[in-house]
């Protein structure tokens, strides 16, 4: 069977997670990368695939011939900018994750992606991504029911790659990570089947380890932290400062784990209670969102190959265009 | 908006939970209720909603123009041959559960849909339905992941509707319950990633609650009960022999839960590990799988108005069909 040949545009932490990933997927032949610092990755790789300038698009789309090219671009300035440009000419998959902008760059992958005849599928990973379809289904399944998502369930908590960038901006801090915990009470609460109003506060706490500059004062470094707009105000917050060693021994890994919950109750009378939950555990979160994102390739190229065109995310994709697996053998042994 | 007009085909515990979930579902409206014996539901039911003979298809299909019917029989007899008929004149969603018939049913359904220019939704509801969804996922998330199901994870197990049917057949049994219980080192295994072999055995085992006729002798009824080709064999079980009292009391409900596990790892090298699972707990396991139904009832319909045909599973269906947010609506707060 012919493979799907993917380019990578991009070369960061996710996009080495999707060359790993690729290679464990043998329906999948890496058809290049595409970077804007195309000589940095090539002193990385060497020879040992195409790399190409991400701008020259229009040309390496030719060239290289990709069925799919995964973005793997962050969501503040790279995708807004190469989603709309990279899909006139690509099929493209991403996982843009500005929750709140997802709307409007919906509309902008779409138009662009019509004018060029390609499949564009947007925010994935697994949250947006498998998160917004746990949730979608767990409302379809439980009439009335809303959907939680709680991050950081055991004890390490969850780390939050882009609140750590944003800590590393502060002056004083040398090196920062931020960890997630959720809220144990609230998780009970919402298992119960209560729905809940909970404010973002109720739900999560959050975990600092800060390595500060020589000479940097904890106090103001602490007073920077909180005041930074609309990343730490809501919530009860630890902050530990702590050596770079000790950062660089305990907490360099990426490990992220979140649950969605839905709960309410069946039928009428009784009032019978009604539960479902998703949870995920990842070693590695961008190599978890990497995979996604190769699943979600696969099956871009089907949509495409069927003559689909336009943006589209999780919610408007068959089970079945995400796996290796046939028809027949998925009516015989996984239903 | 229109409703969906949905036509219950087969009132018993699913089919109650079916009417009950309609009540739930603003887009849903009972159009009628077909039955093999009309008499006995008019009777329970009065004249607050049509109710006809399951074998005239042919006149209420149009009598009472079903946007969709819902197959509440069972999957033994029932649903082999109404299943055919049913589908040449109207939409159909069905929870046929025999795993291993699945291929056969499929086939069936489509043809006899295809014929009638209907959709046919196959073998939905908890397992099979949104397990076979969570175990495509996972393994289509997590490459080379297997999946695992396991039932009856609380205390109390779960209770198993066909086994406590087989049990009730037994000489001496005057009524019985099988609940059935997730073998906990099992869970563990399959959670840390090992992808183990698992005999059934290995998985679950049975706990039965049984009233015994009166002079019947407890040892000859284990016996029978342990001998029934197919259903015991390979489980440890624990036979409890109780009061019809004690059983009415305490185990009359239709409890049920269930985890589908997948794990394994991500990228290469370090192998991070990865692990997804799904868990939903019923306080009534018919009323669940009857919202799952409906849920599938209202996909079906959307896509016989795009002109589609032939049978489907959840595997074929987007998310988004299952669910009454509107487009805009899932992107703007649910993605």
């Amino acid at each position: 069977m012919k493979k799907i040949r993917v380019i990578i545009a991009g070369f960061g932490n996710v996009g080495r997670g999707v060359m790993a990933s690729i290679a464990n997927n043998p329906d999948m032949e890496l058809a290049g990368i595409a970077s804007r610092s195309p000589e940095r990755v090539k002193k990385e790789l060497g020879e040992t695939v195409p790399v190409v300038a991400l701008a020259d698009v229009e040309k390496w789309s030719k060239t290289l011939s990709p069925d799919v090219v995964i973005l793997c671009g962050g969501s503040k300035s790279d995708l807004p900018q190469q989603g709309p440009e990279l899909c006139r000419y690509v099929n493209t998959v991403d996982s843009f994750d500005n929750h709140s902008r997802i709307p409007e760059y919906f509309k902008a992958m779409d138009e662009a992606a019509q004018k060029g005849g390609n499949v564009a599928v947007i925010s994935t990973g697994w949250d947006p991504g498998i998160f917004s379809l746990e949730r979608v289904l767990g409302n379809s399944f439980i009439p009335g029911a809303r959907a939680y998502g709680f991050y950081g369930m055991g004890p390490a908590g969850g780390l939050s790659m882009g609140h750590s960038d944003a800590l590393r901006t502060i002056k004083g801090v040398k090196d920062a990570r931020q960890f997630t915990h959720a809220i144990p009470g609230a998780v009970e609460k919402v298992r119960k089947g209560e729905n809940p109003a909970l404010t973002a506060g109720d739900m999560h706490s959050r975990e600092w380890f800060v390595v500060l500059e020589e000479g940097a004062d904890p106090a103001e470094v602490t007073k920077a932290i909180v005041e930074m707009p609309g990343y730490f105000e809501p919530y009860d917050t630890t902050v530990n400062f702590i050596s770079q060693e000790e950062l660089d021994a305990n907490y360099k890994g990426f490990p992220h784990d979140g649950i969605v919950i839905t709960a309410g109750t069946t039928g009428t009378g009784e009032k019978h209670p009604a539960l479902a939950e998703y949870r995920c555990v990842w070693g590695s979160n961008p190599e978890a969102t990497a995979n996604v994102l190769v699943a979600h390739a696969r099956a871009a190229a089907r949509m495409a190959q069927e003559g689909r065109k336009g943006a589209f995310t999780i919610l408007d994709i068959p089970a079945s265009y995400f796996s290796t697996l046939s028809r027949e053998e998925l009516l015989k042994n996984w239903m």
